[in-house]
């Protein structure tokens, strides 16, 4: 089903169908669109870049179909299809059988009756995560007319622990600043123990998650709804639409639940006489509202459940219990790649509110 | 604004107006409600039962004004009103001016432009939950004749954390013999620290957050959807709708950032020829989908932002500077009366989606 | 279900239950209501005026319970309860076997499994558009302060037909001096004759139906979409919740079946540099957007259903042929009164669609 | 925007852009498609297929990019692009500056602040009709497993009517039968008039409108809702959404306003001990909920706007007062086109409803 109500977001697509895409309603009219940064957006996700993720090459340049004209939006719906291409190559016979631990092949199978694609995941793989990016892409530059930049980082990949951002200061020029880096991080001593984590468990043929933290910055106060349709709604709401993601949190998040209120509540005062807190515990929303201060929220991303390694299952053809070695070239993190995706349902979480 | 397309669920009111209630349209006709049960549901929220909450007592029975005729559901819209009683006791006016960190006050007031109703909270009053539980009990009488069962309980207080559910073999009968405790929680021997946590916030005049885990346990599996959808999804809409929610993650959560896939994929066997999985690290959802094991879920609750403390804040109608402390009587802690205000949006996010 | 995705109405109840009602949520905060407006609005709608309709003496006065403080909306939900009163001295049970010809009483009870309140048509009573002319009168109110304004009159009774709007020069002051006629029609010669086919139908216990012509008068050029949500589906969408109305049509409707093309455009020309159309044919839309001329439409609504007359039916629950004769104070016509309620789903339409 | 909930479609697409198309989510899994059948109602809205329609040539073969395996609905999002192509060969620059009466060029330029695609009507175009068919193809496939079949005819064009659908005996094979007629009518001696109607204007440089009479035969009693989304509601916004569509009623339509209620009443009898209506003025209606009786419903066709006459209007460009004659090839008439769109939108209307 689609996503929002002044904007709207329809994902379509199987892996290896024909093609994947997406059609997003309710843009504004007279946005110039930059296809350039819509392309360098693609490719952070794209996989095949290093020997951190899967050698597949997909080709991810979405053909725009309509809602473009002479380079501006024109306010009607903007669809978008992506080709999938050589896409035949595999024997994906056995998933039609061998429900793979940790997917959806299971679940999608009983909720489709069994008539879904099973070939590389069908409608649930990874793959669809490329028409989100897109989406964001566009609402990314939405957004910059009213000034909100969004950026993220992987704050945890296993073991290995990012800094923070600082909730009160995170600002445009840090967000721009990850995207020149080999992994998006705040502090760049992480970045060889991040790799070398994946490294590893690749060697091992296994895989690892990890965390993601986003801030979205100039974002004005009295954004968002107290019921149902607060701003943590509509980000989470999305965000679990992001295969992988397990659980999502504002602001100091899990820390919450030790904090005393005298220490989590973020006390006000004035900057240049405007409104500010002094602290940003909550993550620059309250009563599901944006204060005004950065929003601030960290997902947690389960490890690939694609791994090359024999895992116990069930043949639901012949109901009996077996087992399962998926072969093929498998990302043994998506942390990386799934940074641009968090950026981009922040992104249309936000528009879909904005006011 | 209103949640759900299948069900749908409107919430109103004001802490400190004429009445608060919601209308839920979408319910099948022909459940017979229990309205004792309905009543007992509304007590578990209610504040004034014991010392760890607020000595106010507040009127919360809902009159059902439609939608039920001769004991059972007619499958129009159903709804109740709450009266708001003994509410003009207390001068507000400060709260006009004065806004109190941690709560909405303040992105509220620019939400609305200065003209919400800012005394005792309004429209973000945790009070608003009532109604939430009321919707929440019909939920439940009505998955109930599919099967289904939730519960919750208290799984941290401050520092004092209880044991988890056994994602597994979670049954109804333990989540019915949490009911029966002074507070909900799985392991006993953590009831006395809870409650020395709160008393000692209590009388240091402040508050403590938490963690509430629930299990819907009896869920058939193919419920929930990919995109965008998911079981995840609407459980987590709902769950940020709540005041003082912060966090929520399925299955293990935040362990999963420093799993393995190995560790983390849920094998399948046979149990009794049906499909199960050996382990639950999922929470009983893959693709957004339930799998049909326990659906597993835990909720981070910051601290009550109410304290009797001197607190920095600004006055919005002079844009000076100014300190508050807030007098009257506040829950120290709100995590024990906010178990079955998770339960209850567990319920209606399931029958949202319920096929 | 509830309406709308910018505003969101719920409507509840049934005639013989405890109360109906209203909430409407996604208003804009600081609109100051005029409460004798809504009152004066009520009292259109209201039987047991004169000897045209009902002699049932409803008590429609709607609490606020909520979205109203000190006078002005605060945006949060505006909820408001209408009480039944004097609804147990009437024997409905011959209604529970006995589908009455005309009513919604035999696809109500296959609709809701039997479980409806069939209690004077319970949820599917005329009753209900009592909530929905409150929901209208406080959209009329918001939509005032936008410069809109909202009128219909009386096009037809039975074979009694008045003038049809001047599509191009309908203004405010006309609508406006609709309100104080004892019927509300443009050519005032035919209040007499539509009053005797009313009446002579009440002398053989029979009824009659009509039309309503509705203008939406200084709504600016731009309002609407093309898919799905035109201004035309809008309207179409409320105006067919209302019961009894059969058909809708915009600008000269049926007539454009029978018109060249050149007749039927709508020329533009320059009105004090304004563009204009030089005719209205169109009703004030095209390509489901308003052009900034007078929007105007006209619904069909079809005679009362209840006559005290013998009418051949079913007893569902012998599964047997009957006749019915239903007694009790019926209106031989509810055209009159259903003018402020096209007036009330054409503002609710118009409030959805504003930007 | 998108419609539906329980089915939902959104339509994208300019008439001189890269591809029209569309997204239809929440089909059922498991139906088998018969692209054929497919293929054939995509022909039935075609243009050049005689000399009453425009000479163009449109390439109107959809291409499924996902949600069909083997075959088989998934159950996942269908979507569907179908290229434009040849759309090179004009100047359209005219339109960018003078509005066409009777079109959207007005409304649709003010709506989206000039941005949008003037080419051909852009998204206005009549051409955003076929994916509507595509649509309405797939859901009448799904109808057609429930019993559901759904015929439309020409009921009037210009001067020429017509006979009408016998509301209580129509049946699948009288709507199978209209398909194979040079015109889907009911009296074939009218179809040499019609043609004549059309022809003549086509002489005249000029166009005509008319009417479609449609029904829906074999859908069970008790599907629709009272507020807001009856029957009529759903079939008459998704009716709106179809260019040149400016009216709609449903049974006898605007006969019900002279009508007595005696009359207008549908009683019931026992036919093989189901219960159905003698008459059935009310097109299967009541209370917005089927009766079991087939649904019928007449919607009014304005006449094409392009016509190649010299007609005034406005330069927005200098804002003045110009004319224009629209040249090019045109359809002097489109009412025989739209009856498998009035079609199509019936089922995407009673998908959406049926439960």
């Amino acid at each position: 089903m689609s996503f929002g109500k002044n904007i709207n977001i329809s994902i379509f697509g199987e892996s290896h169908g024909k093609g994947i895409g997406t059609v997003i309603s309710g843009l504004p009219s007279g946005i110039k669109l930059d296809m350039d940064e819509i392309a360098c957006e693609m490719r952070r996700r794209a996989p095949g870049q290093n020997n951190l993720s899967t050698t597949r090459k997909e080709s991810d340049i979405p053909q725009i179909q309509s809602g473009v004209f002479e380079g501006y939006t024109t306010g009607t719906p903007l669809a978008a299809v992506i080709a999938n291409t050589d896409t035949h190559s595999k024997d994906y016979s056995i998933l039609k059988s061998h429900m793979r631990p940790g997917h959806a092949d299971f679940a999608g199978n009983v909720r489709y009756n069994g008539f879904n694609d099973y070939r590389g995941g069908g409608h649930f793989s990874g793959r669809l995560t490329a028409p989100l990016v897109f989406a964001g892409a566009i609402a990314k530059q939405v957004l910059k007319t009213y000034g909100v930049t969004i950026g993220a980082h992987i704050s945890q990949v296993e073991c290995v622990t990012d800094a923070r951002f600082d909730a009160v200061n995170v600002d445009e020029k840090q967000l721009q600043s990850l995207l020149s880096k080999e992994l998006p991080v705040l502090d760049d001593t992480q970045i060889e123990f991040m790799k070398e984590a994946i490294l590893t468990a690749k060697n091992e043929c296994d895989s690892v998650g990890g965390k993601i933290e986003c801030a979205i910055v100039g974002l004005k106060a009295g954004i968002g709804n107290p019921f149902f349709d607060s701003l943590e709604s509509i980000i989470a709401h999305l965000a679990f639409s992001v295969p992988a993601v397990k659980g999502i949190s504002f602001g100091v998040g899990e820390q919450f639940a030790q904090l005393r209120g005298k220490v989590a509540n973020d006390s006000f005062h004035l900057v240049q006489n405007n409104i500010k807190t002094i602290t940003n515990n909550n993550g620059g929303i309250t009563g599901g509202i944006s204060t005004g201060m950065p929003i601030i929220f960290e997902t947690v991303i389960k490890p690939t459940p694609s791994i090359s390694q024999e895992q116990k299952t069930v043949d639901i053809q012949t109901n009996t219990e077996t087992t399962l070695k998926i072969e093929g070239r498998h990302d043994p993190c998506i942390v990386q790649r799934a940074v641009v995706v968090i950026e981009a349902i922040a992104a249309i979480g936000v528009l879909e509110l904005y006011r």
